[in-house]
């Protein structure tokens, strides 16, 4: 029994190969598409100074924060003057507040390093987890938020991901809804995330914790539009995972039940209209059948002020990925605001759901080695790692077993390994300038000429 | 003017899109090497208890370490649960005790992650960076070391390094000198450190150091001995960077005088018999003619027990990497000894002397995109957005301007960003189902089918 004293901190994970391996790939496919939409690399340190953090993402966010103690004779203070992050859109807001005048005028930024929450653990939800986040800084066009949605959803489709559907929401069409219900401004923040929760407990649940909030009138007018919009959908019949045409009818007919109730309302209409062309403008992406007009949508985060968009698979209670518009965050370090929009896929979801639905190239568990040199004896030491040199040289990933130990012992390993292909380099091979190459598979030994072996490998590889 | 506010916490860095495709560049060189040597990928937690921390680096690497407050109602005891990695070694020390089961019986793995430490910050030194980091646990067998040495130094020569030599001594060798000098056991480590200084402040700054530490009769044995390894090295007459067959000759002649010096010295000829296996089976390796056999190479870190390895060039004050055996370490955590040796990459220093070199391939610092989309208008934004998804389909890398902006604005910014080609898709082309593809580089246009733009773009590219 391992002690306690070994284990990782508490929410915390170790990844051996495998799972590196699991990792990487979906960090690679999730790069390469990016890249392909001409996103570039950013990187920002896991720790920043606290204030930087500080006051972000409101109360909860701030005790979940990682707080780092000062060092030397300050430590005893008790007082903390940096932390780690929590996400990499704060981060990213300082750079840009930073580097003004080196960057593009249009930043197109991806980022995929591991933040920290001190969060209750929990079945997926860890204290050290990756996001894969891509934003444009710069531009208040809705070209933006219809590349974002693209980009995300083909890094999906690129891992296999087939079902997937994505939300949009606008931060000004829930305020308007929230306007038209007459709910009290400072009331709507709780409203909203009261509505957030129609997928969870339902139209009547959300009735019922309404009422207490916002007051029966309040509570009915809007339940009242919610329902309607519930009634559209059910009418539409569109499974939850199914990618149809009859996506961008029920689309407009929400759009058109959105235009009558928010009517007029200053920043709903605004709202309203960035939503219908960010549809329009997506008809001529791979997101086209997938997105979903979702005025319930509303996302936690209090520093979007636009659009928001989520993605969702029917198998996962929470989300692949959210996003959405926050043209105020970099104006906090700035002075000045600077337009900005962002989508973050969560990799420790993607991965749980590639686990589940065995989504994985089966060639990513592959052996740590193509071939394994045994040892003939003590005084052959130098023969096998001179023929592992020439082996590497050739491009092999090659394992040399360290110590003489009896052959079988060493056949045993390989075996238990995985590896394919042993080599063997004893008296009559040195002699003859041989190496015997045993195929592990299915237990051929044939001997070949040494300048030859990693051909031979290469070939019986195949 | 930014703000100090916007900065990266003191000792920390950003890294835009440049310095990470060159950050990412050297990672996957020195990953394949390590690939090609057998290694596995492994990853642990940013975070680590304390106490697996704490009393594993000496009294300095306490203090050198960062951390973080407990969480809640605990925090304003000012009480530390957590601290962030001051190296890869002890997270793999306690890995290996955590999954004994798990583990092959050889476990050869590679890391490369970032460590803290509260430094105080100098040029190259900084309080987060990454270390490269692969070792072997389960053999006593010096096939580790040679490997080991092997591998390191592979991963340099692919990174285009010539000039680098590889500095080897024995932890139990240093022990029997210092046993030889009549050095108190409890001053060897502070003589050790003294000693490691001869690169540093020569021979005579060592001998008057050592004087004050350990007395003149032990300085005076200790420095006789190290002037005649000195003599030894100036008359083989190889310079600092020179890769010859007279290393070997030299390294002969020192492992003679060490023979004679350390005698039958328990530990010490046992170190000595290791060094000369070491030395002989890195002949088959394209370690050869680097090796230096130094007898003065002490190396910090106290959990050293056998070998001790550093890499260093000419042109940098510090060393490229280092690393050893350190047979005791997993047993403060497993209760049982496994025995284990290691080498660190140190990333940040390996930069440093690619940038003053000029060693990264010029191709590294390009465009973030093959082909930039301009808008026409704003009627034909979603032309431009289907253009992008026919081209990105293709494997081509594309940016969309995102705004209807004048079409010599919009050039002039695909210029700027070193963008090759644009792609304009106008009412005439439109209508022929033509793209206008403008060369940035010569300033030609030309119109091409739709359906033959990516290939225009890509023949053009060559």
């Amino acid at each position: 029994m391992p002690s306690p004293k070994t284990q990782p901190a508490r929410g915390m994970r170790d990844f051996l190969p495998a799972d590196v391996r699991k990792r990487e790939y979906v960090i690679n496919v999730i790069k390469e598409v990016y890249e392909r939409y001409g996103f570039e690399p950013l990187e920002t340190p896991a720790v920043e100074n606290i204030e930087t953090l500080m006051g972000k993402y409101g109360e909860e966010g701030n005790q979940l924060i990682f707080k780092i103690l000062k060092r030397g004779e300050h430590e005893k203070t008790g007082e903390a003057d940096l932390a780690l992050r929590y996400d990499l859109t704060v981060p990213l807001a300082r750079v840009v507040a930073q580097y003004q005048n080196e960057l593009p005028k249009f930043f197109k930024r991806y980022q995929i390093q591991p933040v920290w929450r001190a969060d209750r653990p929990a079945r997926g939800r860890f204290r050290e987890f990756y996001q894969c986040d891509v934003d444009v800084l710069g531009s208040r066009s809705m070209v933006v938020e219809a590349e974002l949605i693209a980009a995300a959803g083909d890094a999906l489709i690129a891992l296999g991901f087939k079902d997937f559907t994505i939300r949009v929401n606008h931060r000004q069409v829930l305020i308007a809804l929230g306007d038209r219900a007459g709910i009290r401004r400072d009331h709507i923040e709780p409203a909203l995330t009261t509505i957030d929760k129609i997928d969870k407990i339902g139209v009547e649940g959300v009735e019922e914790e309404l009422r207490a909030r916002i007051g029966a009138a309040s509570a009915s007018t809007l339940i009242g539009f919610f329902r309607e919009l519930q009634s559209l959908s059910q009418a539409a019949e569109i499974a939850a995972d199914e990618l149809t045409d009859k996506a961008g009818a029920l689309n407009a007919a929400i759009l058109g039940r959105l235009v009558e109730f928010v009517g007029n309302h200053e920043g709903g209409a605004g709202g309203v209209d960035e939503l219908r062309t960010i549809l329009e403008l997506s008809e001529a992406t791979s997101a086209a059948r997938r997105i979903r007009l979702d005025p319930s949508l509303a996302r936690g985060l209090s520093y979007y002020t636009g659009s928001i968009i989520e993605i969702n698979v029917a198998d996962l209670a929470g989300s692949l990925g959210g996003g959405g518009r926050y043209d105020n965050l970099v104006g906090m370090f700035l002075g000045k605001d600077v337009p900005a929009c962002g989508f973050s896929l969560g990799l420790e979801r993607i991965i749980v759901v590639m686990t589940e639905r065995e989504m994985f190239p089966a060639a990513l568990v592959s052996s740590p080695a193509d071939v394994m040199i045994t040892i003939w004896n003590e005084e052959s030491v130098s023969e096998s790692i001179a023929l592992a040199n020439e082996l590497r040289s050739k491009g092999l990933r090659v394992d040399v077993y360290p110590e003489a130990d009896k052959l079988q012992k060493q056949f045993k390993y390989a075996a238990s390994r995985s590896i394919p292909f042993v080599a063997i380099v004893g008296e009559d091979e040195r002699l003859k300038g041989e190496v015997a190459i045993k195929d592990m598979r299915n237990g051929e030994q044939q001997n070949v000429a040494r300048a030859n072996a990693a051909n031979a490998v290469q070939i019986r590889s195949r």
